[in-house]
C-alpha cells in the first residue's frame, strides 16, 4: 500500500529487528513501531498494535523469529510459541502460523533454526500477499463486469469495518480488488461504513483508502440501505474472519444488515475470503459459531483528537449506561451473492466445488 | 416522564416565562432553561435546546406567548411568527403551531391576546399529552397480544433514535408504549439503537429510560439484525418524522435496515405517529420525501465527557476524511407490520380508514 507516497507492507523485517505500523495510533499519527524481541512481538498483538488475523499470523512467525535470535533450543521455541498464542486465544491464523512454525522448526538442529524462522515468516507473508493480490484479480473480473453494463459512472462500491492492506501483511481481502481496479485506472469510489464501535471503517479503512489515493466517502453504518435504495451502490465487498463449508458468513457486527439491504435492491453482495478461513467442519453459522461479546466501554467510550490534536477518551452515554457489544454477526449463505477466494469465485452454496481443489493438507 | 425522582414534561409554564430541559447537555447535565421572551425561545429551537417535531411545535406556540407578553398588537403577532418559523424551516409541525396561533389570536383584540395565548399554547401541549398517551394504550394492547404467546419472560423490544419524551411534550411516540406497559408492571426491556450520528439513542432514550427506571440496554446499530436473529427481540418500535398515505415511514437514518431484520426475523415492526404526521398527498416515499443531507461534521467529530467529567469535542476520523451525512431514510410500508396511531392502529397499507375518521379539518 501506499503511505505517504512510499510503499509499505503492514509489517517487515530489517536485519534482526521486526517493523510495524503501531495500528493503535491510527488515523492520528502513522508511527513505524521496531520490535526487538519476543515480549515486543506479544505485545504488539495484545495491544492490538497489529490486529487482523493475516497480520496476527505474521506477527506470530516474527514473533518466534525474534525470540530464536539468541537461543534457538526446544524450549525457547516452545516458549515462544506458547506466549505468542496466549496474547489472541481465539485468532485462528495465531495459532495456525504458530503451529505450522514449530513443527517445521523442531524438525531442525538448534543451529540452523534461526535463519530459517526468519524464512518461515517471510514465507508466510509473502503467501499472504499472493493470496491477496490473486482475490484482488478476481474481484477486479467481477467489478469489470457488473462496471460493463453502466460505462461512464463511477463505480461504487460499499465495504465494511477494515478488511484492508492494514488487517494483512498488504493489500487485504476486501479492499484488495478495491486497489487492483483503481491502479488499473478504473473509477472506484468507496462508501466506508463507520463500524461501530471500534471505527475501524473511520479509523483504518478511510486512512488506508486515503493514503492511496481512492476516492471514498465515510457513512454512518446506519446509511448502506438508504444508499442502496437510490441507487448510489453498484457492488458491496466484505471481508470475513468465518465461513462455514455451507458459505454462511461471520464477519463484523453489522454486516448481516447490508446484506439484507443489498438483497432487497438486488445489488451484488460478495465476501472476501482466503480459503484458510473458510472452516469446512461447520454446516450452520447461525447455530455454531460463537459471536464474542467485548467489553462495553467499546461502545460507552470512545477515542480521537480534540482541536489541539491531543488524543482524548470521552464518554457518549449517560454514566454507567448498560450496554452489550456482540463483535461479529453471521450473514447467511442465502444472503451472499459469491464468495471471492485466492482459487477465484464461487457461489456461496458452491463452495464444495473449492474444497476439491484445495490439496486435502494444506499446511 | 420521571427526573431524578419527580415528575417532569420536556416545557411547562411558569408564572410569565417557560421552562425547558436543554436537551443539549443531556446525557450529561440535566439542566433546566428559562425562557423569558421571543429572542430566547428562537434560540431553543435553533440550538436544539428543545428538539423533536412535537415539542418544536410546542415550544414555538410559547413563544408566541412570550412575545405578547408586553405588546400584543398585529405587527408584534406576525413579526414573532416569522422569526420562530425561520429558526427550523423544514419542521412541518412549527409551521402548524404557528398558523394555528396566529389564526386563532388574530381574531381577538390585542387586549384579549396575551392570555389567550398562554392557553392556546397549553391546548397544544395538552393535545400532544394526549395524543401520546392514547398511542401509548394502543400500543400496550399490541405488547400485551405478543407477550400473551410468552408468559413469563422478559419482553424485548428494539428501538432506534428518539421517539421519547424529551421529543413530546410527555410520553413520546414510540417510547409511550414502553412507558405504559412498564408503568402497569409489564416486565419490558429496551435496545436502545446508539443513533449515529447525533447519537441520540445513546444520549437521550437511554438517560430518558434510565431516568424513569426502565430496564434497557445500549447497542451499537450493528447489533439489532444479529439480536433478532438469535430471538432477543420481540418487537420493534420507532417513531417517524413523516408517514406516506400508502403507509410508507420516514424516519431517522437506519430505520429501513431494522425493518429488513424485523422482517426476515418474523419479528413485529410498528411505527408509532400521531396522524398529523401523515401526509396525505404523498403516495411513494421513495420518490417523494426529500432526505435532508446534513454538515458532515455530525459524522467525523463526537461529543462526549473525558475523565474529569469536561465536554470535549473529538475528531475520530482521518483528517479532513470526506464524510455524507444522510439524516433520514424511507422504510417502505411492505416492511411495516402496523402504524399506531392516537386512533387505534392500522395495516401500513390500511391508512385510508384512518383518513375516513379523522375529521377534514384537523386544525
Amino acid at each position: 500500500m501506499q503511505i505517504q507516497g512510499k510503499q509499505y507492507r503492514s509489517i517487515w523485517r530489517e536485519d534482526n529487528v521486526v517493523k510495524i505500523i503501531d495500528q493503535t495510533k491510527l488515523p492520528f499519527e502513522f508511527s513505524v513501531e521496531t520490535l526487538k524481541d519476543l515480549e515486543q512481538a506479544c505485545h504488539a498483538i495484545s495491544s492490538m498494535q497489529v490486529r487482523g488475523a493475516p497480520l496476527i499470523g505474521a506477527t506470530a512467525a516474527y514473533g518466534i523469529a525474534l525470540a530464536l535470535v539468541h537461543s534457538s533450543d526446544d524450549a525457547t521455541l516452545c516458549h515462544a510459541s506458547k506466549q505468542l498464542l496466549s496474547t489472541r486465544p481465539t485468532a485462528v491464523n495465531l495459532q495456525w502460523a504458530l503451529e505450522y512454525c514449530q513443527r517445521r522448526l523442531l524438525k531442525l538442529t538448534p543451529s540452523e533454526r534461526p535463519k530459517f524462522a526468519w524464512q518461515l515468516a517471510e514465507e508466510i507473508c509473502e503467501q499472504d500477499i499472493l493470496t491477496n493480490q490473486s482475490i484482488g484479480n478476481h474481484g477486479l473480473t467481477l467489478i469489470e463486469s457488473i462496471a460493463k453494463q453502466q460505462p461512464d459512472q463511477a463505480f461504487n462500491i460499499l465495504t465494511h469495518c477494515n478488511a484492508g492492506a492494514l488487517a494483512t501483511v498488504d493489500w487485504g481481502t476486501a479492499l484488495a480488488p478495491i486497489y487492483t481496479a483503481h491502479n488499473k485506472g478504473l473509477a472506484i469510489h468507496v462508501w466506508v461504513d463507520e463500524t461501530r464501535p471500534r471505527n475501524q471503517g473511520a479509523s483504518l479503512t478511510a486512512w488506508e483508502l486515503g493514503q492511496h489515493g481512492v476516492p471514498h466517502t465515510l457513512i454512518s453504518d446506519n446509511s448502506g440501505g438508504h444508499l442502496m435504495q437510490q441507487g448510489k451502490v453498484d457492488l458491496c465487498l466484505v471481508g470475513s474472519d468465518r465461513t462455514t463449508a455451507t458459505g454462511d458468513v461471520c464477519n463484523k457486527i453489522g454486516t448481516y444488515l447490508k446484506a439484507l439491504a443489498a438483497k432487497d435492491n438486488q445489488i451484488p453482495f460478495y465476501a472476501c475470503v482466503p480459503s484458510s478461513t473458510i472452516d469446512w467442519t461447520m454446516q450452520n453459522g447461525l447455530q455454531e459459531i460463537p459471536i464474542e461479546e467485548r467489553d462495553s466501554r467499546e461502545l460507552t467510550h470512545i477515542n480521537g483528537v480534540d482541536s489541539h490534536g491531543k488524543l482524548q477518551t470521552i464518554r457518549i452515554t449517560p454514566e454507567n449506561c448498560p450496554a452489550a457489544n456482540h463483535a461479529f454477526d453471521v450473514t447467511p449463505a442465502r444472503l451472499v451473492s459469491g464468495i471471492i477466494t485466492e482459487h477465484g469465485t464461487f457461489g456461496a452454496n458452491d463452495l464444495h466445488q473449492l474444497k476439491q481443489q484445495l490439496p486435502h493438507d494444506r499446511n
